[in-house]
C-alpha cells in the first residue's frame, strides 16, 4: 500500500494536534509547521533503524525547538521506535510517560539529547558532528560516516549560544551538520519583526556556512535542498519558509498555533480542510505502512555496516565498541595510583590547576578517548598535554578542541561529544565563567553525562584580576545542581583522586575546582584507597585527647585549617582537620560514617574562600565560619587573603570563641 | 605647547606598560595596540568634561575588553580626571587602588560600567545607546544627544551574548552606538585563525549594522572612520587593523604581550624604538598639556548644555533631573500601599505572576521611568501594562522592550539603562532561565545597580513542561550571589511588598520569583507596614500555648505549610507559620527580631519547592524539610506536588516526627 507525502506529514500533524489537544497542554505550531520537512528527511535520508535505535553510525536528529516534542515522538512513533506507542502518545505529558513535554534524553529511545532551552540543540548537534568526524579520522568511513540533523526555530537563533555554535561549526567545516531552520517568522510576542532585522543566511556565510531556502511545505524542493546541503564540504543552513500550525483553519500563521492546544472546533475544521478523516490517535493503516516500509531500507544498510565492523582487526574492533560503550581502558587506574603513590612520596607545591595538569598527562596517556579543551585559556587551565594535538579542521586525529571564546558552546559542545559516543570531555574556563555555561551544565547534570569542566583561579586567590574574576559564589551555585560533583582538591594526591572519581563517574558530571595559587602538599602519605571518593574524610585526626574541634575546609583553605590546628593542638585543643572535596559524595556516605567524620558534639569551624551559604549543613548555623561575605577586591592573593580575614589566625579565634 | 598624535598615543603606551611592569601584572597588549584608536577618540570626538565626569549628556565609553583596564586608566589621567592621578596609576592592582585589574563602576570616576567578563561591555553598551535614544525621545536633542563608543576585542565579539546585542542594536537602529574592534588577529591560545573563521563585517552587515575596516594605527583613517560612522543612521563598527603590544622591539604582535608584563629589557628597547626618554610614570610637559587642552573643548559645550536645561520648563526639568538621579517620583508608595489594601480586603486567587502584572500596573502609571520588557515571554511573564507601550525602532517614546530570545543580552542592556541614568529596568523570562543571564545578574550584582529581574514559572508548579523548564537549584544560586535580593512572595500583597523593596533597593537588584499556578491569597489584613521589607515576618503566630513548632516557607508553599498548621493546631500543637519571601532581607535584621521569628527552640519545617541546599541555616542541619531532592518531571503541576511529596500532610508528618 501507497500513501502520498502530504498523507504522511499530516500523520504528523494530527498526532502533534490531538495529542497537544489531549494533554490540554503543549505546543502544536512548529509539528504542524515542519511536518513536511521533517517527513522528508526521515523517510528519504535519515540513516536510523527503529529496530536499532542505538546503532553507532545511524545519522542524528536532533530537535533544536524542543518545545515541538510531538514531532519527535510521532516520528519515532511512525518510523516504528518500539519504544514509542501510541498509548505514550496518548499520555503526553503525563505523569510518568515516556513523552515528557520537552524531549528527554534517556527518557524515550531515539531522543538523542534533551531539548527546550534554546539554542542548546544546535550546540549540542554541533558536538555530535564534531565526534563524527573524530571517530572517523579514527576508524575510517567504513565505520563512522554519518550526518547530525537539526531542526532549529526562531528562538534558538537568537540566543547567542547558537551564534557560537555557528561559528564554531563554520571554523571546523562540519560539512555533515546541516540545520533546518523553521523560519515561520513567528515568535511569542507576534511577528519576529518586532525583534529582529537579521539577515540570516548572511549571517551563517559570514562564518562559512552554505546556505539555501527553501519553500518548507514543497517536498520536492525540500528533497533537492537537503541533497544539494549533503554534496557541501560546509556545515549547511536551510532556511525553511513555513507557516506555523500549517493546516488549522482560522489560526495558521499566528502565534495562537504556538504553545496552546488548537481546541476542538478549529482542529474539526483541520480535519476538513485536510481531508483527515482518522478520529484522533489512529494513523490509516496505509499511512503508517507507508512510513514503516520508507525506513526499513536502514535495516539492510545497518546489516552491511556490521559486516563492516566485523572485519576491522580484532584490536581496533574492540577499541571501537569499548569507547563507544564508555569503558575505560584496562589498567589506567592502576597508572594513575602509581602516579599518587610518588607525589605523595615526593609531593611537589604547585596549583591545583598545574596539579591538574599533570594529572591529565597521565590520564590522557593511558585513556585515548579522552578529549581536552579550554575556552582560549590553554595555557591557564592547564588543560592541553602532550597526548592531545590540537584538533584542526584539517586533521580532526587530535585530542584537543580550541573552543575559542564560547564557553557556553563549550559546555553543550561537550554534552554532543559525550552523548555521541566514543569520547570523554573535559575542558577548562576560569571559575567565574560557569556563569556563562550554566545552561550547558544543566543539560550535563540532568542528562547524566559524563562530562568535566575544569574551572580554574577558583577564588580570590587569583589575585590581581579583581572581582570580576573572583568567584565567591560559584562553589554554592554548583553545589545546589542536582547530579553534579563540585570537586575542590587541595593538592595534586587529592586531584588525582577527584580525576578518577570523575571518570568513573559514568551518569554524573563534574566540575574539577582549581586554585590559581601554588599549594602545600598535605597528602604525603600514600593510600591505595582513593579517599576523596568519600567527598570528605579526616585528613588530620585530633591528638592527646578526644577531639573538641572539628575544622572543615576545601582546597587552598585546607592548609590554612592544617596550619591553625597546629595552633590549636600547641596549645591543648584537640584538634581535626576535615578535608571536604565533594559535598556531594560526602552526602552519599553513611549516616555512621559521616558523624564519624563530621566529629558529633565538637566545635565545628568552616574555612573556604566563599560565600557561607550551604556550609551551615556541616558546621550548624552556630558554627563558625571563615570565607568572604561579599565581592572581592584587585590586590595580590597574600593580601587578599589577609584583608578579607581567611587567616590561620582567624580560624584559630573563631574556634576558641565556641571553646 | 603642541606634542604630536604619536606622543599623544605613546602616552597610553608608556602609562600602561610601566604601570603593569610597576604590578608584575596586567594586559600591555591590547593598550598598546589600540592606543591609537583611543587617543583619536578622546582627542577629537568624546564629549567628556574631566571637570564633571558625570554631565548626563557625556559621550559614553566602554572598554568591553576590560583588561586592558590600562587604557582605561590612562585616558582618564591624560584627560585631567581628578580622581585618577599618577600614583593611582603607580599603584594599578595594589590593595586598595582605584585602577582595579578590571575597570569597575564606582570604584573610579569617569568608568561607565565595570567590565572584564568577556561580551558584557558591548551589550551594556547597548543600553546605554538604548536610553540615549528613550530619554532624547522624550526631552529632545537639545537635552540628550550624545554617542557611545566602545572598544572590543576578538573575545568580546566570539562570545554569544555578542551576538544577541549585535542583533539588537542592529534591530533597533541605534545609529550613535560606535563599536571599535581591536582587530589584532590575536587570541590567548595563539592565532585567532585557529578557532575562527567569522568574516566580522559581513557578519555585522547581516544584523543590519554599517561597516568599516580602517589601519588602527593611522590616525587620519581612524578619524575619517569616526566622522563616517557618526554619520551613519545605523549602529556603525570599525575594523581597527592594530598590531597587539604595538611598539615592543620583539613581542609586537605576538600574544606574549596580552597578559603579562613584557620585562624590563623589552620596555627599555620599547623607549628606544618609539623616542621616549621620559622615565616611567613621567608624561612629558607637552604631552600632558596637549591632552589636557584637547579636552578643554567640552566645557564649553557642557555650560551650553547647562544652558538649554534651564531653558526647559520647571516641571521638565524637574523631571529630567529627577530620573537622572534616579528619585522615585512623590506619592508612588501612597498610591501602591491602597492598592494592597484593597487586595488585602478583596483578595483574589492568582498566580504570583499575574499579582506582579497587577502591581505593575500601579506601578508603571505612577513611575514613569520604569521600563519592561521580556525575553520574548510577555503573556507569560506579565511584564507588560497598559502604561508601557512597546518601544519600537521607529519611536522610542515607548516603555516596552521586546528584548527577544536573548535573555542574556537582556540582562547587560538592563545594566546599560540602569548604568545611563533616567530609568528604572525591569524585565521577565522564565525563572530557570537565570542560567542564560548569570553573566549580567553577577554584574548588576558587583556594580549595585537597580535592575529587576522578573522570574516566572518558579517551581515544579509550571508542570507539563518538565525538568528542563523546571528550576530547582536557581533559588539556592540566586541566594548564593552577594548584593541580590532574591524574592518569593506567597500572594498579591507579598507581591506588591517586594515590588516597593526592590525599588527603593537604589543599590541592589532583585530576582522576582513568582509562580505560574494560582495561589491562596494569605494576606488578607492590611498593615501600612511592609512586612516582606524585613525578609521574613511570622504570617501565624502559634495558638494555644507556647510555640512548639515553626513552618518557614516562601511563595506556592506558604499556603502548604499554613494548611499544615491548620492540621497541628487542631491536633494540639500550638504552631506558627513564617513567610520568608526574601532571605537577604531577613538576614539583615537584628538577632533579637530574627531569634523571634524563627523561633529558637521549636521544631523546624521548611517548605520550598527546591533542593534543601543552603535552608540548613534557619532550620538546622536536624530540622524538617520538605521540597525536592532532584529535577521534576512532566506532568501537571497538583500531580507533580503529590509525586515529590510536597504537601501539607508531609509537613505535619515532618514537623510530629521531631516533636
Amino acid at each position: 500500500m501507497t500513501a502520498t507525502h502530504n498523507e504522511m506529514a499530516n500523520a504528523i500533524r494530527f498526532l502533534a494536534v490531538d495529542a497537544v489537544q489531549a494533554a490540554n497542554s503543549g505546543h502544536p505550531g512548529m509539528p504542524m509547521g515542519m511536518a513536511d520537512v521533517a517527513t522528508v528527511l526521515y523517510t528519504k535520508f535519515m540513516k536510523f533503524d527503529p529496530r536499532k535505535t542505538k546503532w553507532a553510525d545511524r545519522d542524528r536528529f536532533v530537535l533544536s525547538a524542543g518545545h515541538g516534542s510531538m514531532l519527535m515522538y510521532a516520528l519515532l512513533y511512525l518510523s516504528g521506535v518500539e519504544d514509542v506507542t501510541m498509548d505514550d502518545l496518548r499520555n503526553f505529558r503525563q505523569m510518568g510517560a515516556k513523552t515528557a513535554g520537552h524531549p528527554e534524553y534517556g527518557h524515550v529511545d531515539g531522543v538523542e539529547t534533551t531539548t527546550g532551552p534554546l539554542g542548546q540543540g544546535i550546540t549540542t548537534a554541533v558536538g555530535m558532528a564534531l565526534a563524527e568526524k573524530m571517530q572517523a579520522a579514527r576508524y575510517g568511513k567504513d565505520i563512522v560516516d554519518h550526518y547530525t540533523y537539526v531542526i532549529a526555530g526562531d528562538g534558538c537563533l537568537m540566543e547567542g549560544i547558537s551564534q557560537e555554535a555557528i561559528s564554531m561549526a563554520g571554523h571546523m567545516k562540519l560539512g555533515k551538520l546541516i540545520l533546518m531552520w523553521d523560519d515561520n517568522e513567528i515568535c511569542i510576542d507576534g511577528n519576529t519583526n518586532l525583534t529582529l532585522s537579521d539577515d540570516q543566511c548572511a549571517r551563517f556565510e559570514a562564518s562559512q556556512w552554505h546556505t539555501q531556502k527553501v519553500d518548507g511545505h514543497d517536498p520536492v524542493a525540500i528533497e533537492a535542498a537537503l541533497n544539494a546541503a549533503r554534496k557541501s564540504d560546509k556545515p549547511s543552513l536551510i532556511a525553511c519558509k513555513t507557516t506555523i500550525g500549517y493546516g488549522a483553519p482560522t489560526k495558521a500563521g499566528t502565534h495562537d498555533t504556538h504553545g496552546a492546544p488548537l481546541g476542538a472546533d478549529e482542529i474539526k475544521g483541520m480535519r476538513e480542510g485536510l481531508g483527515w478523516h482518522s478520529p484522533a490517535f489512529e494513523i490509516p493503516q496505509n499511512v503508517l505502512e507507508a512510513w514503516r516500509s520508507a525506513m526499513a531500507r536502514n535495516s539492510a544498510d545497518r546489516d552491511a555496516w556490521e559486516g563492516r565492523l566485523n572485519k576491522l582487526d580484532a584490536a581496533t574492533k574492540a577499541e571501537f565498541v569499548r569507547t563507544d560503550a564508555g569503558t575505560l581502558p584496562a589498567g589506567w587506574e592502576d597508572t594513575l595510583n602509581a602516579f599518587k603513590k610518588k607525589m605523595a612520596e615526593e609531593p611537589p607545591k604547585l596549583a591545583t590547576r598545574q596539579a591538574s595538569g599533570k594529572v591529565l598527562e597521565v590520564l590522557t596517556a593511558s585513556i585515548p578517548e579522552m578529549i581536552g579543551g579550554s575556552a582560549d585559556l590553554t595555557g591557564s587551565v592547564n588543560t592541553k598535554t602532550p597526548s592531545t594535538a590540537s584538533i584542526l579542521n584539517t586533521d580532526f586525529s587530535g585530542r584537543y578542541l580550541h573552543y575559542g571564546v564560547r564557553e557556553h558552546a563549550m559546555s553543550a559542545v561537550m554534552n554532543g561529544l559525550a552523548l555521541h559516543g566514543g569520547f570523554i570531555p573535559y575542558s577548562g574556563t576560569f571559575a567565574v565563567f560557569a556563569n556563562y555555561m550554566m545552561g550547558g551544565i544543566r543539560l550535563s547534570a540532568l542528562m547524566g553525562k559524563r562530562v568535566v569542566y575544569v574551572l580554574t583561579h577558583d577564588s580570590i586567590g587569583l589575585g590581581e584580576d579583581g572581582p570580576t574574576h573572583q568567584p565567591v559564589e560559584t562553589l554554592a551555585m554548583l553545589r545546589s545542581m542536582p547530579n553534579f560533583y563540585t570537586m575542590r582538591p587541595c593538592d595534586i594526591v587529592e586531584t588525582a583522586e577527584c580525576w578518577a572519581t570523575a571518570l568513573k563517574a559514568e551518569k554524573t558530571p563534574t566540575g574539577m575546582i582549581l586554585t590559581r595559587q601554588a599549594l602545600t602538599p598535605l597528602r604525603t602519605t600514600h593510600t591505595d584507597e582513593n579517599l576523596s571518593a568519600k567527598g570528605a574524610y579526616v585528613l588530620a585526626e585530633a591528638e592527646g585527647g578526644a577531639r573538641k574541634v572539628t575544622l572543615m575546609a576545601t582546597g587552598s583553605e585546607v592548609e590554612i585549617a592544617m596550619a591553625a590546628r597546629a595552633t590549636l593542638q600547641s596549645e591543648g585543643v584537640p584538634t581535626a582537620v576535615v578535608s571536604m572535596p565533594c559535598w556531594e559524595l560526602f552526602d552519599q556516605q553513611d549516616a555512621a560514617y559521616r558523624a564519624s567524620v563530621l566529629g558529633e558534639g565538637t566545635v565545628k569551624v568552616g574555612v573556604e574562600a566563599a560565600m557561607r551559604f550551604g556550609w551551615d549543613q556541616y558546621i550548624g548555623s552556630d558554627g563558625g565560619f571563615v570565607g568572604m561575605t561579599g565581592f572581592g577586591a584587585s590586590a595580590p592573593a597574600p593580601e587578599l587573603y589577609k584583608h578579607f580575614g581567611i587567616t590561620a589566625e582567624n580560624v584559630v579565634a573563631q574556634a576558641k570563641a565556641r571553646l
